[in-house]
């Protein structure tokens, strides 16, 4: 760690030491076709495939095994209820500790039952930001958990980090990499890896122009607030915080914005074409590439996880 | 191959090196969770991921690539209009020689765009088997292609058995193999493969109970004619021949069958749990699994396509 507290690209390397025995070294898949169509050679990173169904195993992973065994023994807590609290659920279960996962009343049963089906102990308070982080707080007094945030978090962000590292035994060094961006975890460890791992390499962070924070933050370089985020990608409606976006402005290249047809239309080309089943989220970095919005040149796409009901897929006719 | 001109097991490693430089080496993804539930160590064989969506392209390319210049300089011919038709025109796109591939008018259209993606020309004939076989005989009298038979074929046969190869490089020897049955080549070959790769592994075919000739000519020892075949299982809809049938009871351990809805339950599964688009032929053999219809012990599921029309996914509610 810096003397921010930010992580490092040993913190990346260690990371990738601490995780290995505990998540799943992804397949890089290529597309013939897909290459032809878009006119460059693009690899798939396939973390819809990770364990828990995304990246964000990684994170949770790394923070909860760096954990002295004392601190461990209290369990850990957090108050996100997507893809890091089902990973960090099943990182607990791994190390045989607690984790108190709070989740607002009516939230979808089935992210309920993820986080139950890895041993997640789910706390129940009012669908608001504000009730989520005290009752998170009200729980970590009571049992000195320790919170583990999904992404203003050194050990998380280097977790994500290992990505590039196992992508660099996996091809050659691309001209580019693609990430999706919610509150900047995985572009900021991404980044950081390549710029050592693979200097020249351009990573570039995809977000929905329905929820935009990234984009304005990055490029004004002042954190700006998310405002009524309107995607489809669930899992980038975070912000940004003052953390990823410094590692995110001291590493990589740009942010871009997608339309949320363009993400329909790649999540429906990765179950076509690459037969993947990947979240919104995950397939808005090829949305950019179908919107020719970034560079050409050899690129790895990050499909980031693959959580996604398959009662309502977005190109079918709402239920009525 | 032998005096019954069916392939042998050097056959089957000559095929391995002439396809690789064609085909994908799939991953072999396992899965914790679902090895868990079912009690036993189960691992995915993703021919889904395979090029053109199905284990298909490894017979195809074998057969094209086989043959001598001046006979594929005529082209070659199907009249199979599923993952074979499109496997077949991917392997003549890729030898620069035409491809026939006979379908009856009012197929489904996005069948006859695939094939027509690799470069297949299509030729039109009556819904009937007989209208195909004819229409098939007609293009090659006029042409001179060469007939490539889905599975009735040693170079196709021997092909489909390479997935064996390439397994023994990935994982250890497993207790039994579990493949779809429609004509038996997929059977066929990984059985004859297994046996001297593996000894001692069990191979089985799985069927659905609707379109069971394989099963009951496996168990009689005479062919059995395929009856108004009722599954949603389309890849499977073909019966067995006296080449697959031979070679299936010398090498294979047993066919069983299985329900449609066990079918169903086991496409879901692996889009939610594998997060991998499987289609329900892929499916069936994990469906002898959530049967309980197979021996225990390690396992490799062979998912052998992922060419699913993604409008209807048969857990939805039918379009009205």
């Amino acid at each position: 760690m810096d003397a921010m507290g930010d992580p490092e690209f040993a913190d990346i390397e260690a990371a990738a030491a601490r995780i290995a025995p505990h998540v799943r070294r992804t397949p890089l898949l290529a597309s013939a076709e897909l290459s032809t169509q878009l006119g460059m050679f693009v690899e798939f990173k396939c973390e819809n495939l990770q364990e828990a169904g995304a990246f964000k195993s990684r994170g949770a992973i790394n923070a909860v095994f760096a954990l002295p065994a004392e601190a461990a023994a209290r369990g850990v807590a957090t108050h996100s209820s997507g893809n890091h609290a089902a990973a960090l659920a099943r990182a607990a279960q791994r190390r045989g500790i607690p984790a108190f996962i709070v989740m607002p009343r009516g939230a979808p049963k089935v992210k309920r039952a993820t986080v139950e089906s890895f041993g997640g102990r789910v706390v129940e308070c009012e669908p608001t930001l504000a009730a989520r982080e005290a009752a998170a707080a009200a729980i970590i007094a009571e049992t000195g958990a320790t919170l583990v945030h999904p992404y203003d978090h050194p050990l998380v962000i280097a977790g994500q980090g290992t990505i590039v590292l196992e992508l660099a035994e996996q091809t050659e060094r691309p001209d580019t990499v693609l990430v999706p961006v919610g509150g900047g975890g995985l572009l900021s460890g991404t980044a950081l890896a390549a710029r050592h791992r693979w200097p020249g390499t351009r990573v570039i962070g995809v977000e929905p122009a329905g929820a935009d924070d990234a984009f304005r933050s990055f490029t004004s370089g002042q954190l700006q607030t998310q405002l009524a985020p309107r995607t489809i990608a669930d899992g980038l409606r975070g912000a940004m915080c003052a953390r990823t976006l410094r590692l995110a402005r001291a590493n990589a290249h740009s942010i871009v914005t997608v339309k949320e047809e363009s993400i329909v239309a790649a999540m429906r080309l990765l179950f076509e074409r690459m037969k993947l089943v990947v979240e919104p989220s995950g397939a808005v970095p090829l949305a950019a590439l179908l919107e020719r919005a970034v560079p050409g040149g050899r690129t790895v796409v990050v499909l980031s996880g693959g959580n996604v009901d398959l009662d309502t897929l977005p190109w079918l006719a709402p239920a009525t």
